[in-house]
């Protein structure tokens, strides 16, 4: 199954697919299956009954709506650095035996088709394709050979990163946080859709139509199962918490000359079976400082 | 102004003090003033108001009932790390010209009196006592001068930190994060009750009633309207946000022999003005691990 979020005159909606056509309805009408958040919180069965209650839904013309994120208030965005070795060794980093994880706020958050936005504060705005497990169950301390039946699906992450703020300190936090940095999207696909783990899937990062970035997610130092394990051991994962999973080799910042991206550049990630993450580039503007209102 | 949250029988209430009392209601009652994240997201003003309301309201026995940390879920937790020049040099680090910041997520936070939790995972739980200023009004771009006016209020936090698990990285993250470790409370003051930016104030940590930790906030390198200024050149901040400003000198980690926390420990945080935030240490009980379900 794959579930889309959207919005149509300020109304949330929810799609889903069938025979390559979405259907969708908006909470202000009857039938609408509630949101992508919502069916997870309530269980794997609310995600089969909401696909059976949009199998009749009106046709959504996906150019006549705002798609949002998948789930565009996650109260966990685990982050994982350094997962794959060739990145790791651009990045100058020996690699970690742990996971290196650092989190993102729901703030950072566009959707697919929205703008990734350059900040003022500095033009380093680099592109990281990766691959995003969605939790489904909540569990703690999980074993490895459990672990996958705590994810209920997968979709697509751009881990914009402005390099400059990321090492100012020993800290990634403020690179990885800026507004409007994290794309993820377009859509969410349940885990039976795909390989178990979703596993030897090709992901591709293109930047104005060049592949920059170019791995499979067989090249996971730690694969889906051991992330949902190994961070379980210390903090209780809960439904509608996402895992993003780490970039391959290919990052603008670590190339001669850097390539980070501009205002009208048009950057995807694609990953195999799943689908294709596009999104402009704008630059931010500053309506307002608050010294001066 | 201070503000309490905290729950009786499963239903949560706020309460406000008067005169040295506790005085507050629940949300299944009449009269119930909104949580503290609610008063906070409606404005300036619904504290107030909120504070008139519970001037009449049944005196709290602090003895019956839980009480929970100011605010349960705050969308963004953004933790300072190395902003006290003696904590910086005992750690280790050069003192960075930014503020190194790292988040929690909500999932580890616990309530004043509620018990930190050492896990299973390892014994290396050490303590850090910490000034906490609460969002009250949204704003991106924030000029230093301004910065105080987006500042509701102040809180404690005993940040604490799994060694073991916060150096396994380049990332502090999943040492910050274990479930139970995050204390916050006991409850909230509004900022008109203490010195502009709560600076000034002496900042006490002990533990078994032996003190580790005696600072003041006039030592905090980047101040609070210096982080809300900074914070904000990257990161929207919302009302209910916290900001958890970062621990002098005198960690357990940095001592010979290195002095942890164990199940049965006492650990108490007390900021001048603000009040103590006591919390109990309990070894973490796995009751049940999913593969063995």
């Amino acid at each position: 199954m794959r579930f889309l979020s959207y919005r149509r005159a300020g109304i949330p909606g929810t799609a889903a697919l069938f025979d390559g056509i979405w259907r969708g309805r908006e909470a202000d009408g009857t039938g609408y299956a509630g949101s992508i958040a919502q069916l997870l919180a309530v269980g794997p069965p609310a995600l089969k009954r909401a696909h059976e209650m949009l199998a009749d839904a009106p046709i959504l013309d996906l150019d006549a709506i705002e798609v949002l994120p998948p789930l565009t208030a996650p109260a966990k965005i685990i982050c994982v650095g350094l997962n794959y070795a060739d990145h790791t060794a651009e990045s100058g980093y020996a690699q970690p035996s742990y996971p290196t994880l650092f989190p993102r706020f729901a703030s950072s958050l566009v959707a697919h088709g929205e703008a990734i936005v350059r900040p003022v504060a500095s033009d380093s705005l680099d592109f990281e394709g990766e691959l995003v497990a969605v939790i489904g169950k909540s569990g703690r301390h999980i074993a490895k050979a459990d672990a996958l039946a705590h994810v209920a699906g997968y979709s697509i992450f751009n881990d914009g990163s402005v390099r400059e703020f990321q090492h100012k300190t020993p800290q990634w936090t403020v690179g990885k946080n800026f507004d409007g940095t994290g794309a993820f999207g377009p859509w969410f696909v349940t885990s039976d859709e795909l390989p178990s783990g979703a596993a030897g899937l090709k992901i591709e990062t293109r930047l104005n139509g060049q592949i920059v970035q170019a791995s499979n997610t067989d090249h996971l130092i730690f694969d889906v199962a051991t992330l949902v394990s190994t961070v379980s051991e210390a903090i209780t994962l809960e439904p509608g918490d996402i895992l993003v999973t780490g970039t391959p080799s290919g990052i603008g910042h670590a190339r001669t000359p850097k390539l980070y991206m501009k205002p009208g550049d048009v950057v995807e990630v694609e990953i195999e079976g799943i689908g294709t993450l596009r999104n402009p580039i704008a630059q931010e503007v500053i309506e307002q400082r608050s010294a001066i209102a």
